[in-house]
């Protein structure tokens, strides 16, 4: 049997002709040594945020479903013009809509979830040595309305087609080399990381690390599809996100991420009853607001002292419903801080590990560091700090668990 | 029952935003009028070229499945933005693709006929007082590929509907007023048209009138569909397009088109045997050239003198078509001329009456311009001339039948 590949390849990977023409190198590159192959695409960079434009100057808060009607065209244009680069190069090439495939999601507009791939027509494509080029981000309702899965949302199309077809490998073409210790950007001497473990890359994605959607990285770890991450622009190796091997060594750290896009809110003086947890919160999700980071203490007086943070879109939001909250529980004032980040270090090495907590928390106080929240779950621990030490702190992290070294 | 109208509007209708706000205002007046509505959409103006230009820059002569696919989202963006301008106004509002309707049609790429219109969504809708928005000039093969109606196919869209729908009418909104009794650009004593037959309107957009897609006439007239055509930039009754009444007066002449894309090939000296029309005619036909306008004479020596026009796109291969077969026939020499333009007077009242002919002949003898061919049809005459009499030609003859009067 042959070697099936699906790859991906994002918004600036295709962002321009001399763009599409490199990238249908690539792939006839890939097929011409006798790989079978299936191509995901994005929409050229910068043609969504047009099309939105164009949406909000209709209507500055466009109806969902016609939104991703329009949205979905980008994609649509550029696996179309990539057909034609590769049928140009003497390879037969199709290009499909996810409706023509019927890559079936639930109705949630704009954040839509896959629920059903059908390969039939990829297949006979395949068996005739045809290379298809798919739409990735979006899809279509059981009902036949167009969906659109979010940002980022290819790589979940490119790993659910992988898994659906059985593919040996995903291979997602991005505009950096791969998985970095940490943000180059931010962090000079961070070192790209060889091969990650589905469970690590959970966790990064989830804190701000970037270069996977963090719902590709759970579909492809509950599937086992193995994903390379790779560069379009630069020759290289990569990034492997596999399952975990025996083989596979177990840095104590294997990453740290940032984010610096929340706020952090806090309700003062609330009684200290059972409860009141879930009285804070509720109204918070019941308005889809997403929490992330939760810290409760308890204060002398017996009061609770409750923080938590959330997106710095939503945070006024949270705030008028959190004031509301604060009446009818009795409580005080309500905090609002938008001026944080939030640090992470990721490892599986550190499972069953002490000691890597205060190794953390000792290296921010010996660069004068203030710590505003922790928060802990098995492989990952969490700070909150001032916004203005979050290049400091990534950087004194990174060399403390010795990342830049082999 | 309610009154249905089907609504088209083509590319400068809705070529900008302001653009796309009046017509949506002007469908939301027929709305509340009590009216349900279907809209049909074409690309916003520029918005097709565009696509062709991309595709033209990955592959000159772009592969058809993959050009349908992507111009096809031109009229995809157009009908989002509606069904959400419409919203806005507070009208419910759906857009839909060919695609997701099932408009099914034949496999011929950039020139595919509809075959099949399914509008139990459509329906389902209407019956809850919502508006569909629909991509005109584009259809699904059985198969499942994108295929678009070739140029004005939109008008085709619109009047499928109508008839699926069993609509009281359709309305074709456009740039100009109606349809007139000749270009007004060339005649400024043109006329609008209150009322003609399909008949006539079949003749005329045969003949160069490109007010409405020819195909779009034969459908409409096919199933008795009445079609009003309109401004969407004016106020006005434009011209409702009909089967023929008792009660309808009968002009000698209801119109006159003409058209200079046309080229004249001329094979001399061919033996006169039967059958040599085919023989000529038949290479140019398999070569996929449509010829127009045929004459045969027979010369003093009993040779035939062989003329027809075909598009100047494809004059030079019909010519290279014309030497092969003059050379095993042996006929003499080919001519090419492509300064021509064919004039014709329409009008059903022609049918049974002499002497229009003659009076064309004589007006335009009296304005010294030379006629090269002459064809007729039951209700049409076409002459074709030099090109640079199109103009005198068609004042002459608007002159002559009287058309500026009432």
């Amino acid at each position: 049997m042959e070697n099936l590949i699906v790859q991906k390849y994002g918004g600036t990977s295709v962002g321009s002709f001399e763009r599409i023409e490199a990238v249908a190198d690539n792939i006839a590159n890939t097929h011409k040594k006798g790989n079978d192959v299936v191509v995901v695409l994005s929409a050229m960079a910068g043609e969504t945020d047009k099309l939105i434009q164009l949406a909000k100057s209709i209507q500055p808060e466009p109806e969902p479903r016609e939104y991703d009607a329009l949205i979905s065209t980008g994609e649509q244009i550029s696996v179309a013009l990539m057909a034609m680069a590769l049928t140009k190069r003497g390879i037969k090439s199709k290009s499909y809509t996810a409706y023509q495939l019927g890559i079936k999601t639930n109705d949630r507009h704009s954040q839509a979830r896959i629920l059903e791939v059908n390969v039939d027509r990829l297949k006979d494509d395949l068996s005739e040595g045809s290379v298809p080029v798919i739409t990735g981000f979006q899809g279509m309702t059981e009902g036949g309305d167009i969906t659109t899965l979010g940002r980022g949302g290819s790589d979940t199309t490119g790993v659910a087609l992988a898994v659906a077809l059985n593919a040996n490998q995903c291979e997602i073409y991005t505009d950096v080399e791969g998985v970095f210790t940490t943000d180059p950007r931010i962090c000079p001497k961070a070192k790209l990381i060889e091969r990650i473990s589905f469970e690590e890359m959970l966790e990064l994605s989830s804190t701000g690390a970037k270069v996977l959607q963090l719902r590709s990285v759970e579909y492809a770890s509950k599937n086992n599809m193995p994903i390379r991450v790779l560069s379009s622009f630069k020759e290289g190796n990569g990034t492997l996100v596999c399952e975990e091997g025996n083989d596979m060594e177990k840095p104590v750290v294997s990453g740290i991420s940032s984010i610096d896009n929340e706020a952090k809110l806090t309700i003062r003086g609330v009684p200290d009853i059972p409860g009141v947890a879930a009285k804070i919160l509720g109204p918070i999700s019941d308005s889809d607001i997403d929490v992330d980071v939760i810290v409760q203490n308890i204060s002398a007086e017996n009061n609770t002292d409750f923080t938590f943070t959330v997106k710095q879109e939503d945070a006024s939001r949270a705030k008028e419903i959190l004031e509301n909250t604060s009446k009818s529980l009795g409580g005080g004032l309500i905090e609002l801080d938008d001026d944080i980040a939030k640090i992470s270090i990721v490892g599986r090495g550190m499972r069953g590990q002490s000691g890597i907590a205060s190794k953390m928390f000792e290296s921010l106080a010996d660069n004068e560091i203030n710590i505003l929240m922790i928060t802990t779950s098995e492989i990952k621990i969490s700070v909150v700090i001032r916004k203005d030490l979050q290049e400091k702190a990534v950087n004194a992290l990174h060399n403390a668990f010795e990342l830049d070294k082999d």
